[in-house]
C-alpha cells in the first residue's frame, strides 16, 4: 500500500526543481491519526489555510486531503501523516510563479515508538545552544524553512537528551525543538510569549480549545527558567510530556500535567 | 543530454523523504560556468566547505562535483549550475542520522536573459516590506531556508522592480534579495554589515579578492540610504548591476562600478 502521495498518486519521486526543495517554499502539518481519525484535523486544517495566506501559497482542497489521509491511513492502527504543500515548480530563482500551482505530499510514517514512557515517567531536556532569530517575517507559520530545529537535534543527539529547551537571540524562551512548552513558575503554569519566532503549535492549542488548560503567556528569561518547578512539553502527536530533568537538575511531575494527559487521552481515545 | 544529476545520475526524481526537501536542509552554490570554466568555483568550494562544517553536514567531495558540472556543461556556451548538498534522508524528524549520507543534486540552467542590459543601464529597487529576521544562527550560510528571499521577491514581482533592498528587523540595511550591496554615500563605496543575517556573497567576495575593490563594512540604516548617490547590486552570475531607480528616486550610475564592470568581464573572458 502506498506509503506516499504526491499530488494524489503514489510516488517515491518529486521533481528536483519543486521549490520546497530548492528554497524550504513549502509549509507542513504532522497530523497524527487513529485509525481513520485525526482528533486535532479541523485545528491542523484552520493552521495550514492560515498559513497558506501569509506566504501567498494557494490553500489545498480540505476534502482532497482528507481523502488521500484516509488512503494513506487505511487497515493503520495508528500512524502519522505529514502533509506537506510546496509552492510547486516554476518562477525565477527566488521569485514565484505568478500563478503557483502547489504540490501535495503526503507521507505515512509509523507511530512513534517509546511515546507512552516518556509521557509516563518524563523526558530530559538540555538548555539548547541554538539560539532562534528573532524579529522573523514567518514566526508562527509551520513552514519549511527548518534548520535551527535541525541544528538543535543535532545537539541534542550529541548530549543523550530527548528534547531541548530554545531561547531566542535575546534571551527569552521560546520553545522546544518539536513543540511549545510549558512552565510551571510560583506554581502557575504559563506559556512562553512568542514574539517574532517560533511556531503556533496545534498540540497547545489543542490545550487551550479542547482540554480548556488555562495558560497565560509570560515573557520568561533563563532566570525564570531556574527558578521554575517544571516544564512540559506539548506537540501535537507526542502529546503532553512532562520533563523529568532539565540540565543537571530534576524537576517535578505536576498533579496538573498529569489531569491533561488524561483528557488528550480521551481526546485521542486511546492508549499507549 | 542530462540537466539534472542526483549523485552522479541523471534523474529527474528525488526521494520524498530527503531532509532538504523535509526542512530545506542543505546548502546550494549557483555555479556560473562560460564553457567549461567557472571563474569563481575556488569561491564557491571554499564557501560551500565552510558551511558544510557549520550545518554538520560532511563536505562533498571537490573534485567529483567539478567531474559532474563538467558533464552538465558540455558543449553549453554559457550556463549556471546549481550545486545542492542535501543532509540525505534519514533521522528521527528532525534530527539527523548518526552519519548522514548527504546527496548531491546538481542543476543545469540556461544563462539568464536580459542581464547585459540591466548592467548596462542598471536597475529598479524597491524597499522590501519583508524584514531580515536577526541573531540566525545560520547567519552567512548559504543554506536551503530562503523563504525570506522567497517572500521578497513575491513583493518584488508584484511592484514590478527587478531586486529589493532588505533591512533587518531593527532597520539595519542588509542586502538585495539575491545578491550583496554596495552603496556610494559622500562618494565612497560601502557594503552594508551583516550582523545576524544575510548570506556571505561570493560575488562580493570575487570583488575583493579577485577585482581589488576596497569596499569597507559600514552600519547603514534608512536614513544613509535615503542620501545615498547610488547603489550597486553584486551576485556572482548576474554580475555588477548598479541601479538607476530606488523607491521614487533616481540614481547615478558611478564610474567605479563601471570600471568593475570592466574587470569582472574580463574575469569572465565574455561579454553579453
Amino acid at each position: 500500500m502506498a506509503e506516499v502521495l504526491v499530488d494524489g498518486q503514489a510516488s517515491d519521486c518529486v521533481p528536483p526543481d519543486d521549490r520546497g526543495l530548492l528554497y524550504g517554499d513549502h509549509l507542513f502539518e504532522t497530523v497524527a491519526f487513529v485509525g481513520a481519525r485525526a482528533p486535532l484535523w479541523r485545528l491542523h486544517m484552520r493552521r495550514l489555510t492560515r498559513d497558506c495566506e501569509r506566504l501567498m501559497v494557494p490553500p489545498p482542497d480540505e476534502e482532497l486531503l482528507a481523502a488521500e489521509c484516509a488512503r494513506l491511513c487505511e487497515g493503520q492502527h495508528r500512524c502519522v501523516v505529514r502533509i506537506s504543500i510546496t509552492r510547486g515548480s516554476g518562477g525565477r530563482a527566488y521569485e514565484p510563479p505568478p500563478c503557483p500551482v502547489p504540490r501535495r505530499i503526503l507521507m505515512r510514517r509509523s507511530w512513534p515508538a517509546g511515546l507512552a514512557a516518556s509521557r509516563r515517567d518524563g523526558i530530559v531536556l538540555h538548555t539548547s545552544p541554538v539560539r532562534l532569530a528573532i524579529g522573523s517575517p514567518l514566526a508562527g507559520i509551520k513552514h519549511g524553512n527548518r534548520l535551527e530545529q535541525v541544528l538543535a537535534a543535532e545537539h541534542a543527539r550529541r548530549a543523550g537528551v530527548d528534547e531541548a529547551i530554545l531561547f531566542d537571540a535575546k534571551g527569552r524562551l521560546v520553545e522546544a525543538i518539536a513543540g511549545n512548552l510549558i512552565v510551571f513558575v510560583d506554581g502557575r503554569p504559563v506559556t512562553p510569549a512568542r514574539r517574532g519566532a517560533g511556531v503556533a503549535g496545534v498540540g497547545l492549542q489543542a490545550l487551550h480549545e479542547r482540554i480548556g488548560a488555562v495558560l497565560p503567556e509570560a515573557q520568561l528569561n533563563a532566570r525564570d527558567l531556574r527558578r521554575a518547578e517544571a516544564v512540559v512539553v506539548i506537540n501535537s502527536v507526542a502529546g503532553i510530556r512532562p520533563a523529568h530533568r532539565l540540565d543537571d537538575r530534576s524537576l517535578a511531575i505536576p498533579d496538573e500535567a498529569r489531569g491533561w494527559q488524561r483528557l488528550w487521552d480521551e481526546l485521542f481515545e486511546c492508549e499507549d
